[in-house]
């Protein structure tokens, strides 16, 4: 059957959540939102493309910042209403330089930090 | 740092989206929705407990079905505005008896169905 857009469930703005997990690592990197059309952007141009709240604008996912996010897989849940793109991820998926966004754990009450920010990288 | 459960942020009607990982696969097994006492009652008590935007209630996952999510690990991310909870899953997450509700994936235009439902287990 083929995947038709429209058949996705996006909220009163239009926005459905969208997982992004690392092919290789199946690390969780990050949520964020995209519309029809950014859902459209990413599997035509296999470029991870969100829909920007705070900017009200397409966020091609590394455009700026070279920490893009390569589609490997596109997948939906069962309720059509939450995306899980599969994605390689090139240096840190989230804006303070770590790799992943849940870069903390609630344990003992307490706020644990799992990750440091990511040296500078060279090759970008 | 102590966790506050208050300093998380949450939408307008009081939610906050929470993506459940298997500790073991590292599969992303679902998505679904907290508010404040959720998280509160998940951390408590080590089963995953969410809100049930259909029915209005309190939802502890597995209550009925017996396929429980006991936390691992509760984590949030840098915008505190999503929750990951990694778990151990007893049996298939999905309420299609899969694995996980992430089982269909967009390939070539097509929608695919990644896993078939499990069969009926006798341990429960």
């Amino acid at each position: 059957m083929s995947f038709d857009v429209n058949a996705l469930k996006y909220n009163e703005a239009g926005l459905i959540p969208a997982i992004a997990q690392d092919a290789d690592t199946h690390e969780v990197l990050m949520m964020a939102w995209m519309n029809a059309k950014a859902i459209e952007k990413t599997i035509e141009t296999q470029k991870v493309t969100y829909w920007s709240r705070s900017r009200q604008s397409f966020w091609i996912k590394g455009e700026s910042s070279g920490h893009t996010q390569e589609l490997v897989d596109f997948r939906y849940d069962c309720d059509q209403d939450c995306i899980l793109v599969v994605v390689r991820q090139e240096g840190p998926a989230c804006h303070t330089n770590r790799r992943s966004c849940f870069y903390t754990a609630v344990r003992d009450g307490e706020n644990v930090e799992l990750m440091k920010p990511m040296c500078d990288d060279h090759d970008h």
